[in-house]
Parts: C-alpha cells; sequence; structure tokens
C-alpha cells in the first residue's frame, strides 16, 4: 500500500514486504524460546515441536532470508533497504530485552514502557511503510514521514492491544480476553492505575499482580474494576487517540493526493476500532 | 592481505573483515548455548555468565551489526558483500546443523564429514577472501578463485585440527590433546578409521567410542593407536595435503605477480605447518 502511495506498482514491494514478514517470525521463534512458550497461533512453537537448538538456528537462517530477499533491487535500493531493515532489526531486539528485564522489575515507568512498545513493535510497522517509499524510490522528507505515520499507528495499535486484552469482546477478541492481567503483566493499564491511584488502591493493585498466573479465578475483574475506577481506562483510550491523531497529523505534511490521504486514514481508523 | 593482493589499501577492507569477525563471534555465541559450552577463551561463556536468553538475543544483535558493518561502503560493494555474507551465514548454519545432526548419527559418511566442516568453516575462509576482492572491485574471476583458494585451504585448515587434537603436541597445542576422542567426536580420523579396519578392529573402536566423556582414563592411547595402525593417520595428512595443493593450484590461474603468489602461498604454509 505504501508503494502505491508514491505512485509505484505494489508487486515491486513484495520482496521487501516479505522481508518483514520473515523477521517478524524470526522474532517470534526466538521469542517463544525466550518465554517458553508451547503455542503459537494455535500449533506447537518450533522448538517444542523439534527443540531449543532447532529453533535458535532456524530463527538465524530466516533472519538471513529476511536480508536475501532484498537482493533482486538494484543496488542502491538494496542498501537503503538493507539500512533500514538493520537499524530497525537491532530496536526490536532491544524492545524484546526491555520486556524481559521489564519482568523482574518494579519500577518500570510510563515512558519506558512506550519505550519498550515503540521499539518492539512500532518501528517496525514505521519500517515497513518506509520500505515501500524506498522501493518507490520517494524522498527523504516523505520517507520519514510515512514512517513516522507507521510508528505512531504502531503505538496506538499496541496500546489498544493492552486495551482489548482488559476490555475486549470474549465473542470477538482472538485472544483469552485478562490474560495480560492473570499474567501479571505490567502493561500501560496496569502503570497508569498505579500512577493515578492513592496508596491503599496501589496496594490492592499489587497485591492482585502478586498472585500466581495459575490461580486466579476473581483476579481479572477486581483488576478491571480498579482499571475503570482509577481513571487509567480512560487515560489509555486517551492516548490511544493521541497516537492515532499524531499519525494522522503527519499525513498533512505529506504531499500525495486527498485520495491517497483518505486511503492511509482509512486504513488507520479501521486498525484503531477493531475489536479482534 | 586479499584487498592488498588485488591492489586496494587494506584500510578499505576493515570494515568487511570485522564482519566476518563479529559473525564468527555470533556464530560462537549460539553455537555454545547448543553445545552447553560453559567456557570459551578461558572465559565464561554468555549463556552462562547471564543467561540463555541474554545469548540468544545479544547474538541475534552481532548478527545485524555484522550486516551493519558493510554500511560505509558505495550501494554496489555493500550489496555483493552483503550478499556473499547471506550466502555464507546460511551455509555456516546449514553447516552447524549437519554437526548437531551428527552426534545422533552413525552412519556418518566421508562426503558428508567433509560437507560438514566445509559448510561449518571453509566456507568462511573462501568469503572472508573473496570480500577482500570485493572491496578492491576485483573481477569474477579473480573474486572466484581466491575464494576457491580459502575454501580449500579452509578444509586443509580444519582436517588439520582433527589431526592436531590427537597428534599434536601437549607443549604447543592450544587446547587439550585427545579432546575429541574423550568426546567420541566422529572426526576425519575416526571415519577413515572405520573405513579402513577390519571388522575386530571397528568394533573396538565402536567399544572405545561408546565409553562416557567422563570416564575415559586410558581411552585416548588405544584409540591413536587404531588411528595409526589403520592408517587413518596417514590418510587425513594426505587429505590435508591435497585440499592445500589444491588451493595452490587455484593461485596459479590467478592474474597477480609471483609476489603475491608467494606471498599467498607462505600464508597457506604457514598454516598449514602450524602446530597450534
Amino acid at each position: 500500500m505504501s508503494a502505491e502511495i508514491f505512485n509505484t506498482d505494489y508487486k515491486l514491494a513484495l520482496n521487501a514486504a516479505l522481508s518483514i514478514e520473515v523477521f517478524h517470525n524470526f522474532s517470534l521463534v526466538h521469542d517463544d524460546i525466550m518465554d517458553d512458550a508451547p503455542l503459537r497461533r494455535g500449533n506447537q512453537t518450533v522448538h517444542e515441536k523439534w527443540d531449543v537448538n532447532t529453533g535458535i538456528l532456524s530463527g538465524d537462517a530466516m533472519l538471513i532470508m529476511a536480508y536475501q530477499l532484498f537482493e533482486n533491487y538494484e543496488p542502491e535500493v538494496f542498501r537503503d533497504l538493507a539500512k533500514l531493515f538493520s537499524k530497525t532489526a537491532l530496536e526490536v531486539c532491544e524492545g524484546q530485552q526491555y520486556d524481559v528485564d521489564f519482568e523482574n522489575r518494579d519500577d518500570v515507568t510510563i515512558p519506558e514502557y512506550l519505550k519498550m512498545i515503540e521499539f518492539k513493535t512500532a518501528v517496525l510497522v514505521g519500517a515497513a511503510m518506509q520500505m515501500g517509499a524506498i522501493v518507490a524510490r520517494a524522498s527523504e522528507v516523505e520517507q520519514q514521514g510515512i514512517y513516522s505515520f507507521g510508528r505512531n499507528l504502531g503505538i496506538a495499535f499496541q496500546l489498544q492491544d493492552d486495551y482489548l486484552d482488559a476490555f475486549g469482546d470474549p465473542k470477538t477478541f482472538g485472544k483469552q480476553v485478562g490474560g495480560d492481567i492473570i499474567e501479571n503483566k505490567k502493561t500501560f493499564l496496569y502503570l497508569k492505575a498505579l500512577e493515578f491511584s492513592e496508596a491503599e488502591q496501589q496496594q490492592e493493585l499489587q497485591d492482585l499482580f502478586s498472585i500466581s498466573p495459575t490461580d486466579s479465578n476473581d483476579k481479572v475483574q477486581s483488576v478491571k474494576n480498579l482499571f475503570l475506577s482509577s481513571g487509567a481506562a480512560d487515560a489509555t483510550t486517551k492516548e490511544i487517540e493521541n497516537y492515532t491523531k499524531q499519525a494522522f497529523s503527519v499525513l498533512e505534511t505529506l504531499d500525495i493526493s486527498t485520495d491517497k490521504k483518505n486511503l492511509l486514514k482509512a486504513f488507520g481508523e479501521n486498525l484503531m476500532t477493531r475489536k479482534v
């Protein structure tokens, strides 16, 4: 879509798009080892189906193959794609390290959390969109613009993910509603609730978040009530709107037709009103 | 050295050389996880000093950083370096997978073993030398020639490593002499000894290679005797010579001065007469 926005046949962008997809799956294979996750998309994870060594090694191979997908582009496009890819891939690794570190930390701040989801998720959305612009030989300013659109939308998307995990409709939300709460994950909702609460509610929330994931029958509703009463739920909705608006405001600066701006807006709005 | 052979300042090749070095260390970090190795170069391995997750993630980051080292080259050189790097890196992963697989197989053939060491070790020597030629903008024929020189020398080097592990001088060999034997590693010496032996000696060798690494006091000398009496030791020496000669014969086809050929020969001979 990004290539088309800059007047280039989307087919030219397919190898770059595929590279993003292979990279994303590489990161899932290695993350699943780190998180000791048995399932992914309803199937056994790679290290579970074979073994950890196979998971490490096939992940490594996928990372290399993601670079190989740039090889059919001409040299300058190849270099621009690979440079952006490397920068982004390192940030995703850094985001994953933050995520691992945060599990054992009780003093994670909101800016740190936002940095983590920016690196772990949002930069890849930004990079994917910029790659379309690179393939289309768009100017540096246009490239930065579409990157910024994707990055802001990516942060909004991830905050939305946190929100839906607690307040999504079980009928339409793909994952278990309350999963993050059961796993004691320090999401934006949790950090905001702590920030907004008095000492008593803070203690209550922290106590609820010390309950083991295997023993959490009544926990989800209590935590959700605290998320609502503290104002954290509203604050999260607002933050999602802020990042979405920031994404849209970047669009205004781009020298593309109104039709194309509306296309990108529709994409963003669709992403932000999703229930799944 | 390879850049200088093709009349280019070695300084231009330093980033490419560093990329090979970072890649090599990436592969050691991940291999050490797979082999559950506690020590590397006399220090704790990464996953031992921190944890497995840190080992996986910092290895991933090193692989990406190896690519980043090509970014200062102009686009065509960048693409040529990155393409060769990706192809080689995938082969190294494949070689490591063979190595892992071979541990649980009793039917490894000599050609399979040679393929494994070619992929795990030799292609990286070849790629390192070709990168010097790429940076120097040498012709495709010259690039292939110097790659072939490095690849053949790399196989000879690895066979030499197998040989020295059994027959090296404990005073000068850096590692524990007999280490491969204690670990029941199916090296070239072992496979050749099986090939050359009668049923009775085959059985003896296989019995010795079923002794646990933790209980192997008298095993090393008995195995070395079988390596010698079967003719495997001589056959290995000959194979090392063959690959070294093949490397040197490629040099003859290169359009470089005799001085430079002699420099490369001296490098090869030095590598092949090493005792450490």
